[in-house]
């Protein structure tokens, strides 16, 4: 029997999603936790399937995660039973059966991840780890008008090179941005970004570069150039993964995987208006 | 010279605001900083007085600290000097001198709190010890009405024993609320409390209280006995740390105390519209 299960985490607890000799990612936790619910002495493994593996300090609240067992429980008691082996900083939301065509990898069509930043004269110590920060004198803002303006380039479909980690294990750099909306609330502004697939750390580079010409030291049109250049060198640094949360996995309908609740975070619901998430 | 100093923080991260051997409390870190930043080997500590003894787990974002020094620097050189030497749990939000008759403590005449609880059949990993947390079946919320009317009996000026920790060491348990606004956005509760004091445990112990009245275990009217009773055994048990906020402290105008920033939390800013804190 194949199971999905949707998960939330505070990433700044963790090395990332994937499995490390540590065990100190969320992999380890949750693969611990489930050995720990099913209880059974012949079973010391239970092997998860991720549909977007966060890095360190990256959050998730709509991660789905899929994996196979004989194991037969009601949906609710593989909520509670593993939530009780795991750390508050994670939290299974559901659990549900699905056919066993469905993978929480391969399944998904579609990621949207928000990017919340902070920007000010000084940082938050109380969304210390859960936003981005972006130093800004007293009466100062950054130039949104701007990012949006050199944020259309980057809309369809397009090799991201440019935006591309050196340890990226992507067959392809071509990916197809939907959606990139930027939303300022006062201090704050929200990045939020959907597409087929991301490259590693895409979602991070494209807002260090947004925010270059945010600032002002880079024009909107300097982006396409970049972006049209294929070339890492080119584009600013990595932002700190502090502010990045992956919201939601698009799936096809017939699997009837539920939407994440967005409600238990410091990101304004009014964002995700537009993507239909509830 | 008198300086008072705006300061935001964490309280999960520390052993509450007092100093102690531990030295993992809020005062003993800010004092730590203020002394590197001062540099002078002649001053080995500086003593500091707060407007709100906030309590382990309990956070500040508008806390007001006072302290005395000979040592001149520009304002803006001591906000980010201290803060180079704080965690990124601890932030000062500002720093300016004030007539040495300022007191941070006596000379605030009002204290505003405000108490975030998340309602629903999961807990939020991402705001883990930064709000309260009320286990409820799904689509079951409490009853706001009920607990809207039972804390009409709280306002005005009370002896509110039954709301006293044993360990409090107030003259009086008798102190005076301005405000008690209970706000529900979808799963999340707000409670804002005003009022010229507020004994040890004493916003926890109402809280708590009215939790009692919201879940319909007890009735509004139940309250009024218990703060009539003035015995700490009837009320409902002190409510967890988590989701408390110092937000802002009362001082006479000609001190001209700076407003809080509450932009940097994850509380909706319009729950404070109506104590005209920006």
């Amino acid at each position: 029997m194949r199971l999905a299960l949707g998960l939330q985490y505070d990433g700044a607890a963790f090395s990332g999603w994937q499995t490390q000799h540590s065990g100190q990612t969320v992999q380890d936790h949750l693969e611990a936790a489930l050995v720990k619910f099913i209880g059974d002495p012949a079973i010391a493994k239970v092997n998860t399937i991720t549909a977007g593996r966060t890095d360190a300090g990256v959050h998730a609240l709509g991660q789905v995660v899929h994996f196979d067992t004989d194991i037969v429980r009601p949906d609710l008691s593989w909520v509670k039973g593993v939530n009780a082996f795991l750390p508050a900083t994670i939290s299974v939301q559901w659990v549900k059966p699905v056919p066993v065509d469905f993978d929480a990898r391969f399944s998904g069509f579609e990621r949207t991840y928000c990017y919340a930043l902070l920007t000010g004269p000084c940082a938050a110590p109380l969304v210390a780890g859960k936003a981005g920060y972006y130093m800004l004198p007293q009466g100062k803002s950054l130039d949104v008008e701007a990012m949006r303006k050199a944020s259309q380039c980057l809309l369809g479909e397009h090799d991201f090179s440019s935006f591309r980690s050196s340890e990226c294990q992507s067959k392809t750099p071509v990916k197809t941005l939907y959606q990139l909306d930027i939303h300022q609330h006062g201090p704050w502004i929200y990045f939020v970004v959907r597409g087929n697939a991301f490259l590693h750390h895409m979602v991070r580079n494209l807002v260090g570069s947004l925010l270059a010409v945010g600032s002002g030291k880079e024009s909107p049109d300097w982006l396409k150039s970049v972006l049209e250049a294929r070339n890492r060198q080119l584009a600013a640094p990595t932002y700190m993964p502090d502010g990045l949360y992956l919201i939601r996995v698009g799936y096809p309908e017939n699997f009837e995987i539920p939407e994440p609740n967005l409600a238990g975070s410091l990101l304004p619901l009014e964002l995700f208006k537009s993507i239909e998430v509830s």
